[in-house]
């Protein structure tokens, strides 16, 4: 028997994910014990196709700011924006430290700078194998790989025993900068006894291993040869810093200067540089501005724009609205990229643009995931040896695929809980289930706005995008309760109006002989004047359109 | 030299691409030689993510219209929607007969009969290997093989020479229903000299072989076997008979009943049943009511809805929405389908729900497409041995890769032709080349609208659905040109009014303060009113908000 001696603690260890279990994004979940809350990771999502007009979402903290003196701080593994997206926006309303390692502390600083958050944020930047203790707490963090550099698991420690959280990773045994996974350190925490694995689950569907991110320059490398006469665009995430650092590896190698393009990339590769995180030879890097100075076959422009982006760098190059690059005839472009669930028609679109014009396009094997597939997974399961499994990181039917490689390592059903956002996981040595609820949900931020487009907004949107508008007003006569003016109708989105002549004139007199008739029995109550005059309306323009445009009756007393 | 005996004809044939070549649909291809125009297919598209609220595309058809006399029919390769979608449109605009195979005029009748347009339509079923002549046309129909039963490909045979249209096809030597390809007729027609070949790209970016239809057969008689002792859906294209076909066959074959669900499946199945295109066994096809009767493992219901789409049958029965069906914890769930791009967030999405409901989800190998990959290209070119190629159907970079298959068959560039829609091909044996252009372009076709809805529509609607409208109304007095009520705003999809009185009211006051100050200075101009209306409640809003919802004045005088 492996299992930590004896256990003492009177409490047990809650785990409370509020966000990210039900979508791709969103990622926080709240560890607690007693009077000491950690939260590991902030993360916002991108809106989903029917919240129009919304830039972000990120996740509702009620429960934090209802516990907000238990609060000890943030614990972040790695910087995507699905996992530190939201930090300033939940900082803001709840001040506590965060912790992360190198890399991630860089970008999170270049957030807290934009929104003006840097001086009052404490922050401390971890090593890996470094601990730190947050009320009942004591938080490890490991280094994994992942797309990113700097990217941790976290060892959280309480006195009702241990949790083991993967963050994103992989197994990457030559990684291209610092260490390969600690394994080690996996396996040393595991023979300890671990409580519960909470383990990445976005490849789990996949059988076999991640090939290493190294694989990748070694196919840059046959690609720079096979097109050394021409210009090479390569598209790529801007956050991925090794695929970057391997892209000018080969450019250097084959005497090229490298431009680097897009604000995203252009920042964090600024970022990574200054820390030390990518290498990059001397007078390799030039600005945009030099590249006239060299001829097509010593280019490379390493661009934002893989996923489709309409306004990323590569978009705008392709369709000829970038400033100061135009891709054309004679170019070699490389995705070097998946399309993201979702972006396909996107990326697809800007192929077809580039071919259009000429261009040569490789949507080849550019590109290896950052995330575990089935045999790393079970590696990790594994080591870690756990008495629970908690899959996070993922949809639903990737924590179904981990939970079914939990099962077939022995771990019993009842003791695999997919969560959802909101359950309230008590465990300890002596058992584990779900508890109870808190309050979760998705807030909308649409410019400054932070909350404040809600479910009857998005619907109204929804309506407005669906058919359009028509907007009737009239004035009534304050004293003898008669039109004084209108009705008019004013449409937007609906039909063109200069067309519609007729139509629209029709549809006045239906108005009008709505309102009238009721004015003529002496019904001045502006709600039935209003509800009568939707009802007329719609009901004329459906027998005639089959439409169902929005209906908003405006009444002015005069 | 296995060409034609010298040509002896004055004109040329003009290939005239009206739609299909920037997008997936809309495939409709006018073929003119002197007085005679004869069409091949008249698809609809499905509105791109940009058209919101349009529910299909139609092709402009000005140039068929402005030369309708030379019109003398339509022939048609195959009965799916982005073939013959738009025929009922179009006919009402231009009354000429339509040539089809049975199952395909089966199809297409039954849209006329929605249109009210079966009586005036002249149609003729045309039999495989049968021509028809049209003005100096005699238009051939070649059996193929492809996802809908009766598929065909066109010879064209004009004075200035022959064209080879394959229509959709792959080469199936074990079809379910009828014969495989007629290969020996392509060769025959081939033999005796082809001018162009028209080849569907749709996979000319796949190597090797598309496998049979009848291969997916033997992977339903797996599953089944597998999955004898739970209820069994099946997810496909409402379309695709033969599939249906073999889902029955198995069915039968394991002793279980069957219910078709989705109207447009339950209607392509009629039609298809009643032409004698699907074989199902007595007592094996029961009404939905009935299966209350038989246990689990006695059903199998064959669904719509293998897209993801929200209103289909499929994501009703996942999401108790369905009056009869439910899908719950033990039933089995098979996609036969692959997703169409665009749609794998919406089809991942019924995944997790029927995941998260306890069904078993099986999304492998129970589909094959219905294009003809690399190799069966290879083959219709080399026994069609066309002097020039005009790939079609598909995007930009599915004609791209088809153009490569070309040239390395030995044509060369200059005989291969990636048109665009509206470009005028002229050809013959002496040579070939675009000559010009015609009108083209996308209908709009919105509820009973066709065409009303154009770009101003659509970009209201855009700005509609990103940031909502504010309108502005006021009433001004005609004798003092002062305000006699108002300025009043009306908000939707802006902000949740209730809890934004503070940012209403002061936006309120910004309007009345902008207003009031023209008024006072005798400027009662409606135009100018209304621009500095717009313009202080614009800055307003942005400053405030980020946000930029339309904002419409609106006065009225009384």
């Amino acid at each position: 028997m492996n299992r930590k001696k004896e256990n003492t603690s009177v409490s047990k260890l809650k785990i409370i994910p509020l966000g990210g279990l039900e979508q791709i994004g969103l990622n926080i979940t709240a560890f607690e014990y007693e009077d000491s809350i950690v939260v590991v990771d902030c993360g916002l999502a991108f809106p989903a196709d029917d919240m129009l007009g919304i830039d972000l979402v990120i996740p509702d903290i009620t429960y934090l700011k209802d516990n907000a003196e238990k609060v000890k701080g943030f614990v972040i593994t790695h910087g995507h924006e699905d996992h530190i997206g939201a930090l300033p926006y939940v900082l803001k309303e709840l001040n506590v430290p965060v912790y992360a390692t190198r890399l991630t502390m860089g970008i999170i600083e270049n957030k807290l700078k934009e929104h003006g958050l840097e001086k009052e944020t404490r922050r401390k930047v971890m090593k890996f194998g470094q601990t730190v203790n947050l009320g009942q707490f004591r938080i490890e963090f490991i280094k994994t790989n992942h797309s990113i550099v700097d990217a941790a698991a976290l060892a959280i420690y309480s006195p009702a025993g241990t949790v083991v959280h993967t963050g994103d990773f992989k197994v990457d045994y030559t990684p291209v900068y610092g260490d390969a996974i600690d394994l080690q350190r996996f396996a040393e925490i595991g023979r300890k006894g671990v409580l519960a694995l909470m383990c990445d689950s976005t490849n789990a569907e996949r059988p076999g291993f991640t090939p290493s991110e190294r694989t990748v320059g070694r196919t840059f490398d046959t690609l720079f040869e096979e097109h050394s006469s021409t210009r090479i665009f390569v598209a790529t995430f801007a956050s991925n810093v090794d695929r970057v650092q391997q892209i000018i590896n080969t450019a250097y190698k084959f005497g090229r200067k490298v431009v680097v393009e897009g604000r995203s990339m252009v920042n964090i590769i600024d970022i990574a540089s200054s820390l030390g995180c990518i290498n990059i030879p001397k007078n390799t890097l030039i600005d945009i501005d030099e590249l006239k100075n060299y001829p097509d076959e010593k280019q490379v422009i390493i661009t934002t724009g893989s996923q489709g982006e309409s306004m990323a760098a590569l978009s705008r190059m392709a369709s000829d609205m970038h400033k100061k690059i135009t891709i054309g005839h004679g170019d070699t472009v490389i995705f070097s990229s998946n399309p993201i669930p979702g972006n396909e028609k996107a990326v697809t679109k800007v192929i077809n643009e580039l071919l259009r014009k000429g261009a040569d396009v490789i949507f080849q094997d550019t590109h290896v995931s950052g995330h575990a597939c089935q045999e790393e997974i079970k590696l990790i399961y594994t080591l870690v040896h756990p008495r629970y499994a908690v899959p996070v990181h993922g949809e639903y039917k990737h924590l179904m695929a981990q939970s079914k490689i939990a099962e077939n390592l022995g771990i019993s059903k009842d003791n695999i809980f997919i969560l959802s956002s909101g359950d309230v996981l008590e465990l300890d040595e002596r058992g584990a289930g779900v508890t109870g609820r808190v309050p979760v949900g998705s807030i909308l931020v649409d410019g400054l706005g932070v909350g404040d487009v809600g479910n009857v907004v998005l619907r109204d949107r929804q309506h407005l995008a669906e058919d359009g508008i028509l907007i009737v007003v009239m004035s009534l006569d304050k004293y003898t309760g008669l039109l004084a003016a209108g009705p008019d109708i004013v449409s937007r989105g609906f039909v063109y109006v200069r067309e519609s002549d007729a139509l629209m004139e029709e549809a006045r007199q239906v108005v009008d002989s709505a309102v009238t008739g009721l004015l003529d029995r002496g019904i001045s109550d502006w709600g039935k004047i209003k509800a009568v005059t939707k009802d007329a309306l719609s009901e004329y323009v459906w027998k005639k359109t089959k439409r169902r445009p929005m209906i908003l009756p405006i009444i002015m007393e005069v």
